[in-house]
């Protein structure tokens, strides 16, 4: 599907669905905003639009390929851009998948391409047919507003994210279900992987690490951007702070579950200990052999059995006493 | 609430709750110094607060909104910074929350906006109704002493922290109840981790990673930045040294545990490989079935049998000396 | 083997197999470009080469040699390259070999040194047998093409080691064979050791760590080289996330591990518990001395034991469920 | 207690305990020195001092607090230094303490201040009884001598330690008192801890991270500083190698619980899989009910039950052996 | 031991053991070259060589004492280094010990100092008996013989810890020596971290992080000590790749050894859980007391026994089954 808007400064009003065809014109004058949005295109729509713009092939193959790093390059006149929106589903396997959105920002027109359609950009491209709020600010305030819908649908799920963390601690507690409990830290440790992956290189898209903006923005449109890289900070930032925390969780549960295995060998011990020899001494008096000191229909036999049972009992609960097993 | 402090240079002296409205008499000389403090407002006061200085729409969004990262942003005419001071429970589930605090700095004036009221703030507001001490050397040497101010209240926190890391080192011998004590960690490496995100982005605001200080700091005030700094840094210092600690104290406890395991597995490993044969041979002699070689009424059948259940004891016992596990 | 492939500029065609004592007359049009390929070569044929191209004898022992570390060199009008192709067999005990390839570029030939045939150069070699497209654009071009190919190579090898991390993940709850998963595990982190060690500094062959090309590009060919370096990031960020997750998987696998331990203990712990006590008291009344209170032919001593047995486990049974171990 | 030291230069000698109210003649000659060492002193006497040189009055609240962060401060004509000596006591709780110098550099003075007397000052202030060796070489070259003393102290405590984790080493072999071994292991890493927090500021107060002097320091003198810098990175190299060393052994002490863990629990199954099964055979027959097969009197039957049971055990050595448990 | 070397450009020869106290005719030249070897030498002859080249005292007083940090000093006319040869001995307690080289290197001299006799001084010492080859190429050539002989060393030591590695990770299949597996990984992770110790500082001495030599080097030299980077580099690298192999066979061994922790437990607890409870059963009957429903002489209570002991071992091992555990 191929969406045209075109932003026509002079007269100050919107047009839509416009004739490619006649493209010279609309990008004739510096002042107007031509976006056209691409999805759900094969090959030919795509060369079409290569071949009007003059794209070199080099992004039209990244366009058709998967590329799962964002970034900018700089070509003759425009700037190519890989961007990474995420969509996230927790019922499923794959609890996390990106979309990939391709970029080329000219300096009166903007080209979005997308494999399936955005609600980022679905909402803006319905605001376009009403208003022209979107694209009188130039090409780089189009891009931020586009980018910066994507950034914002990240934090509900690091915020989600941040929730099952705090649900995980205290199931830890209640160690029910081995399977569940280590599935869903792997779960929650495989979405921060990827989502780190996704986000790390796009907050080096727009400033890079000497603090300079990739691509020309106009003066008045340098706020936004800051904010920007702002959001997207703070995006790595929670991603981090996500991952101590699981990891801290992850260490926590193996001292809990080491502890609690001492625990329980240490009540087992405790009764072997005091059993088995027990045991044995009955056994001793079972054997069908004839015992010296012991008359036929005598009491005391057994009474000093049992005490010398109840001695030796005692004895080992003085010595658990003494090393603190009690 | 909206308070103002207005300190007059040419008379040297303070006045307050000056009418905004006016505001443009405050503002015209540049050795003046205005200070609007905003705490518990709506969004009308803020927009009105706004429209009076010009200021930035993103700026009033940051306002509104929670930025759990520290910044400064420069503006036409003005720079606007987001800081944090923390408030500390220890006895709450949640044992560290963030207060968040807006500052907008100007040439002459100072406008600082926060949701409820900070001991720092109420405590050099109240100063400013005695003396001019504050308020005499410039907007920057005003948010310095806020600033200060502020980061004076992490010390006794990680201090606390420290002694509670102390504490759990010695708990960790004592071992009593599991939950406790991991849960105790948990806390600890949460709040640090929560300090850490906070204080981070804290430190890189005043001074950046190229020792350039982000705004401009009058001659005679540089010393109380750099003094900032240090301080900032020690905090960073403090939280690195603390996570160290608490992964050692952790590291170390599972050391223990693992340690005491094995010392119980071994005492319950030498009861029964002693006992259980032991007990099997009385159970051989226990059978309701002829043996061969004893005749009712002898005694030497037992005291064979106890003979060599002895000399199976010894045996073990030597084994064991002999692998060093008595 | 020698081969020699000589594209001609003014007449736009290629030429095979030429001879190399006339080669100052092929490297006399900068236009031009000769490209020399050696494999499976002797000293004798690489110190021919080196004469006739008057090669410093460093880059000659490091053709001989086994150099593991991607480079480049500067020399007095070439540069010097050690690059490596990834050669992988999962079925092997080294799943992962490296081929190396020596490259001399100079201004209008290209010198490709390896011990053994590698696909990409093989198959750009055909191609030029046919057409020009590979030669005409410089020897960075040809560069280009021959690099990008043998880091084509690398994304199956990262997909393959990908999905075997997923099913390891699956495996570590079958948890069968240990020696199988352990080894699995061994052998995907040395792979990813080795593939890092391979690959990183590949990365700062091309591009230094300020942005500079190492070596001068024809402005027409940034684009591709742009691209490249683009390859080689996703190549070493796909290899830290497969460092990552096969490093959560073990983790997982040791609390997995842990937790069936300690549930396995805790069944061991309630039969032990409740059997033990148990079987003494039998073993009490097995005992063949004369007991009190008990008369041959009354039934009521083995209710009163029964009984008493049916209690002592009673008890213990609601002392498990209120430590939760039931 | 304050102690002062004056070098004459154009008499070529020293004098001592002068009158600090004539300051102003001591400080004409920039060929001159006056030191001022201040220790145990209480307020009164450090604003005495800084009154006299006009320090700020930051430096002097720096003075009067613990700053636990080695750092250099440039102000008006002067420097102001805070270092740190370490005082190691392996016997007490706290190994390692720290005792601070703060020290205030100018063109021709140098002031030291610390609480308590320290071992490197003493020896220098002696020998500027006796000689002028310390002093005719300028302040930067005082400030050297005493830095390079306390410096000196670092080594002898890091070899201590070097040789404690060796003892530690040999130690988990013997693997007596768990207690014991772990405490060590806190012990050695938090004074590790603390020695880094303590060094590694130190080690960029005299030079920056791009190789520059933070202060002036006279031709002649810049041997003495570069020498000076190598130590501290020795120190914090060791520190770093040190830290290395006992995470090794921590690691292998945990390695060898788990293996020897293991060891106990492979013998405990073999002699409780073995005896079990043969305590219950003679279990069965040593029930009081009429069995089928067994007639009074007759010898075979406990001749099948020995040959049966000694089958089985056969049959489970057997097993163990192909599971490489014996 | 002092050996001397003369290069004579003029004549183009070697001259040796010159008389040292003439030593202003041979340096006259910038030329000729001077190389003085001392080894196994004391102080005097160390003062006597300082007082005829002028060395600053600080220099002599590192070649006295053990300086286990590689560095590289600028004087006034001489360069002082710092480096470090390896030997190694598997066998010994302490497997790497180092060699410690001390040299000045001058405009046309060079000083080289070591305690004892290093191998490759010795072959180049006696290869400038026979041939100018070392010597003619000026001092900076000489050093790079030297240090590139020493770097060779490396190579095989680290192939040996490599190959070492391999071993292990087979070893701990075998899991029979406890001791000898973790006192072998011991081994291996001490000699690394003694290894990285002194080649991390040495990688530096030559080109510091800005790219720069850090002391003059003469263009034809060049290529020789980019090579040398090189080779220090990958020693470097394999460090490195050697360190993350050996945690990783360690995490391995940690894991195999839980695992089989873990199986050897559910044996034990299978048998365990079998048989105490039909022990127990065995015991009850076993009791001297006269039990209900159990005539004399009759066979059917036995049989009554045996099925019920055979329906609960059956309803155990469904059980097990259940849960995986067989």
């Amino acid at each position: 599907m191929i969406k045209t808007y075109f932003y026509n400064h002079s007269e100050r009003r919107m047009e839509h669905d416009v004739d490619l065809d006649r493209m010279h014109t609309f990008l004739k004058s510096p002042e107007d905003l031509l976006w056209i949005d691409l999805y759900d295109v094969g090959n030919d729509e795509l060369q079409y639009i290569a071949k009007l713009f003059d794209f070199h092939p080099l992004t039209i193959e990244d366009c058709l390929h998967v590329s799962p790093r964002a970034k900018v390059d700089q070509y003759d006149g425009y700037w190519f851009f890989v961007l990474h929106a995420l969509r996230y589903n927790e019922e499923s396997e794959e609890e996390v998948t990106t979309l990939e959105l391709n970029v080329f920002l000219g300096p009166n027109y903007l080209v979005t391409i997308h494999k399936t359609p955005m609600p980022t950009i679905g909402r803006i491209a319905a605001a376009c047919h009403r208003s022209i709020e979107y694209m009188n600010k130039g090409p780089d305030y189009l891009l931020y507003c586009i980018v910066d819908g994507i950034t914002d649908e990240y934090f509900p799920i690091l915020e989600r994210i941040s929730v099952r963390i705090d649900e995980l601690e205290d199931e830890i507690y209640e160690h029910d279900d081995v399977e569940e409990i280590t599935e869903e830290f792997l779960a929650i440790k495989r979405t921060l992987i990827l989502i780190r992956r996704v986000i790390l290189p796009q907050r080096w898209v727009f400033k890079d690490v000497n603090g300079r903006w990739t691509f020309p923005i106009r003066e008045e449109n340098i706020p936004f951007y800051t904010d920007l890289i702002d959001h997207l900070e703070r995006i790595v930032d929670a991603t981090e702070t996500n991952r101590d925390l699981v990891n801290r969780a992850l260490e926590t549960y193996n001292s809990i579950i080491n502890a609690r295995t001492q625990e329980i060998m240490r009540v087992l011990t405790i009764i072997s200990t005091i059993m088995l020899p027990l045991t044995f001494v009955t056994g001793v008096f079972g054997m069908n052999v004839t015992f010296p000191f012991i008359r036929e229909g005598s009491l005391w036999p057994f009474f000093v059995i049992v005490f010398f049972m109840a001695a030796v009992a005692g004895c080992m609960l003085y010595a658990f006493k003494k090393r603190r097993w009690l």
